[in-house]
């Protein structure tokens, strides 16, 4: 085996330990230095590649390197960008590979979800299409936990223990007031095709602490006067609730329940979320005093808070991802095998990326209740491993230590630029 | 000094601490059983003194107490509720002395912001006023700070921790995404009349890794084009920026601005929060990508990652009411008094009554940067202890191990009702 040099690029939206597998990445490539040569990033994305602005990740310290697992958001940036075909758009792939053979590079890992793992196949391709000799390995990341055969997806645990937790927090808050004050809380989370961060919020309820929280997934059309009936039920019977809505609900005319066509005092479009109008139907429909949260980035975002098992499963993909390159594989994923629930036990496994890409795993029906507003005991036993362990970042005067890398400009090697479209 | 018995009670918005305070004052009044019979604890506030509704805390072990101090919200149940005068209201004067007299209660420890105090000064003008003995001790409790005298308020440290780290992450997640898609995260956070909790927000940003962070203060009149000006400065330099912004941020009409006069496609008008107008702003004057989150009851409520010297206090002033009261004072409320800034020193203190119910404490104008938009030295001198160390619950499962207490009712003495009007 020839020494060649890695590129490695964090794709999408970021998570609280997309950074955790780039560490992974990085330190296992750093055990290997007889065969892979250098480490370059990609500055935001893919687009990096195409636009030969990589960084040398050589350029950084041990210890800044191994920060990376405790700290949240896409070290190197990341981007919203997909590759088109080969036959559409054929000067991207030639780039790609001018920058790739400018730099010596024969390993390409990208980091990122279903739309990642589509611009992974298509690079991974270009050995038998174009004759550049590549192995690409795409490494899971997402938070909407959507992507196919692995198990769950580095990313979601942790949005899914802010979640919880949050959910929990704000019950006993709003069960204090409810006296007098609010009766309700709502809670608006991400996931707008699939309701797994939305079932999170059911875990804050426990067989030692029972809640009444109501869910509204994007799988179950929203129906007003059910919904109305279930809140009133539980406010009547605990004295409050705790509504957690996906932004990605609907009505059943398919339409998202967030767009309500507002318009302020001018006339104009305003977008709001879907937490307010849940709000509103509560207030006109049953007349309870409420408050209403959106978290926005702050889920994805929190590493304060991560999952100890997202963090390791995150680490163990990257980690994994650089194996499978050193054992000669292209076009494939690392992914996480649940092997047993009590005790929890996973391993590693692999899936061809022709699998991968373009494929959305949805939840299962059997993971949301009868009613449609909760989460079964199957949804539990899966998601409770998931959201197990703190693993705290170290903290200076009150808030985490998170690094910055230098991020280091790798010096162009070829004289020709090339626009991003 | 006969044996009396003690009521606590909770009053208005809880907090991630106030249960911190409660352990203080029954932890130390179970140390003096020889002067202090039973703590009675008010289900709901004060209305729990005026129907008669009393918790009997003794029905509690030592260790389900202890486990109040890292369990955010009201244990015994809040409310929103203040006494009107002597002279409007008699009757509820005459049954809070029927009340205690039934039960032999002869401490009165209220826990609270500004209209509690407020209450409390008036329940402590029982004996004089109304003959029947009481010593009426003030606890301090409000996520606003807005309590005169006492250098911080219990609640505030841990709202502010929350927020900035927060305002941490989400600014990391923003900066990855910022090349090709959001470039502005909007924040919106508490604090109606001040914005101490907004300031928070530019605790994120620190010598050692500096965040652009643009802060709306209530204290400043909303300007549409120096925002936008600031805004895209900001934008220009780092490619990204965070919006702080204070729920009570006003235009320079003196309307809030989160009221927009939004209405839904049938008219009817929406209340939405001040994150989206803002956001809106930024789209329509600049064109950004913007994404928004709304804090709400998550960040009084976020236990999880409570500040420790926030934990630390809350407990020292619920054992500092117990000592006062036991000293024989009455109409007091206990302080934090800040010693020293570095190293950080505080001491309790005592503030009479009079001089706390009805004053609202601004935020000094020398805390708030010279455009408006951010905080000076002397605002990150003042808020830099507050939000240090770390205080974490114990976990089960992925959750923190909140307590819930079985709040047994104590057997009703009098025969007759109460109407809470």
């Amino acid at each position: 085996m020839t020494k060649k040099n890695a590129f490695y690029a964090q794709s999408g939206g970021v998570t609280a330990v997309i950074n955790a597998t780039a560490c992974g990445v990085i330190e296992t490539a750093r055990q290997h230095k007889d065969k892979i040569g250098k480490v370059y990033a990609g500055r935001n994305g893919i687009i990096g590649a195409l636009t030969e602005d990589l960084i040398d990740t050589s350029r950084e310290s041990a210890r800044t390197i191994a920060a990376l697992r405790h700290t949240p958001s896409g070290a190197f940036g990341s981007c919203r960008y997909k590759l088109k075909g080969l036959e559409e758009n054929r000067r991207e792939y030639e780039r790609l590979i001018a920058v790739f053979e400018a730099h010596n590079i024969g390993y390409f890992f990208y980091n990122g979800g279903g739309d990642s793992a589509d611009t992974c196949l298509k690079v991974s391709q270009l050995s038998e299409r174009l004759g550049y000799p590549i192995q690409a390995i795409h490494v899971p990341k997402t938070v909407d936990n959507d992507l196919p055969i692995t198990d769950n997806c580095p990313g979601f645990g942790s949005v899914a223990k802010y979640i919880a937790i949050s959910t929990l927090e704000a019950s006993y808050d709003v069960a204090s007031m409810s006296k007098t004050s609010t009766k309700v809380f709502v809670l608006e989370v991400m996931g707008r095709h699939a309701g797994w961060i939305a079932a999170a919020g059911g875990m804050a309820s426990t067989e030692q602490d029972e809640l009444p929280i109501v869910i509204l997934f994007p799988e179950v059309a929203f129906q007003k006067k059910r919904f109305l009936d279930k809140v009133k039920a539980m406010v009547k019977e605990h004295g409050y609730c705790s509504v957690v809505v996906s932004e990605g609900v609907r009505g059943r005319d398919g339409k998202f329940l967030a767009d309500q066509g507002l318009r302020d005092a001018f006339g104009h479009a305003q977008l709001g979320g879907v937490a307010p109008v849940v709000a509103n139907i509560i207030k006109q429909g049953l007349g309870y005093k409420y408050h209403w949260g959106v978290a926005d980035y702050l889920q994805r975002a929190a590493r304060h808070i991560a999952s100890k098992t997202d963090v390791e499963q995150a680490y163990a993909m990257g980690k994994a991802a650089v194996q499978f390159a050193l054992q000669g594989h292209n076009s494939v994923m690392p992914t996480i095998v649940r092997a047993s629930n009590k005790p929890y036990r996973w391993k590693v496994g692999m899936a061809p990326l022709k699998k991968v890409a373009n494929v959305e795993k949805m939840m299962p029906k059997s993971f949301i209740s009868r009613d449609g507003f909760g989460i079964t005991k199957k949804c539990r036993d899966y998601l409770a491993p998931l959201i197990r362990g703190e693993d705290y970042p170290p903290y200076r005067d009150g808030l985490p230590r998170y690094v910055r890398l230098k991020n280091v400009a790798v010096k162009k090697k070829l004289n020709t630029s090339f626009k991003v479209k």
